[in-house]
């Protein structure tokens, strides 16, 4: 399979070996993935993962796909999600099923940390809900300050030097058309830009942290 | 029922009508519900509920409980939970349900606002680790900040003035003994300064605030 041999030999083999990375990219299709695989892929052999694209499938809603697709991908040094699914709708009108949309996410830290290797880390998704409130955002709130709170838990508990992050970014600037009045006087921030908190995250030293793109 | 009559006529007519709410307070033989029970009874209607014990019966575990149980107290002024109730564990063990322990507090935000009375208030409880990580605390992590988060969330989409906070006391004086041991080094706060916290919330004016106790 491509993602078996490293893309990049001759960019690696200037680089230190930590560099050169297998990273498993799930959500790989979004706006977030794409400009994450085109920050990281020139340096480190990605693996997309994707609900209907991608070099393997998984969806989060069905925790066995997950597991197949941690088979078939073997072991990683890295595991990125930027596949962030929310329920937006009135609180009232809410049902349970709507309100733990998202929050499978932290399944990724309980079933991926036996398929890194030694140093490895998981990157999560967050968002600017988590603290900032929107209308018909309560799911959203909830899931992301979730998340946070599991990269801060789970981050003391990881064995073998693995690691545990979150990005949490602002509104997008290639969503602000569609998103916009959701978000209403939210400054935007471009993918590209957010791409380099999963990069700090991936090849970086942290654990636990949050990384909030505003 | 006891908890019909305002218990204290007498001081009421000495204070402004809003100062004689009817509480519904869930989980008031635990530590903390002790305390606020003792702080707010002088001058307001409790109504006690417990899983045991207590005015009226609920499992948080059991949704219909809680409907039954709000159905048996009426229109309320004011919604407070001290029950929290979390799983504590090795995160590498932990089962998806034992990850959702204590989420189901929120419901009380979801199933509460059609019982309380314009400008009424409900008060969760989370707790320090949503930010301060402990051993086998994923699920406490994740769930004290999801419960910040919802509060967070639904309060901008509450109407008639109703009001959502939460309390995040960390380790309480009384539980030191049992518990010091999972929060090495915390300073404790004696349950009595906790339940202020609780007052604030219901008796005060704001809205989406997570009252940090530490």
């Amino acid at each position: 399979m491509a993602f078996m041999i490293c893309k990049t030999l001759e960019a690696c083999s200037l680089l230190p070996k930590e560099n050169c990375m297998k990273i498993l990219l799930i959500g790989a299709s979004g706006t977030i993935g794409r400009a994450v695989h085109a920050l990281l892929a020139p340096r480190h052999d990605i693996v997309t993962v994707g609900r209907s694209s991608g070099d393997l499938r998984a969806d989060f809603t069905q925790p066995e796909t997950l597991q197949k697709m941690f088979e078939a991908a073997g072991q990683v040094d890295a595991i990125v999600s930027t596949a962030g699914n929310l329920h937006f709708g009135p609180l009232s009108e809410m049902t349970a099923e709507q309100f733990n949309t998202g929050l499978q996410d932290k399944l990724l830290g309980q079933l991926g940390q036996r398929w890194l290797r030694d140093g490895g880390s998981i990157t999560l998704t967050s968002g600017v809900a988590a603290t900032e409130p929107i209308r018909h955002g309560a799911n959203a709130s909830t899931v992301n300050a979730a998340l946070n709170g599991f990269v801060t838990g789970a981050a003391v508990e990881l064995q073998r030097g693995l690691r545990i992050n979150a990005v949490s970014p602002t509104l997008l600037t290639e969503s602000a058309e569609a998103y916009g009045s959701v978000f209403p006087g939210f400054e935007t921030v471009p993918a590209a830009r957010v791409a380099l908190a999963y990069q700090r995250s991936v090849e970086g030293a942290q654990t636990g942290k949050v990384f909030e793109v505003i």
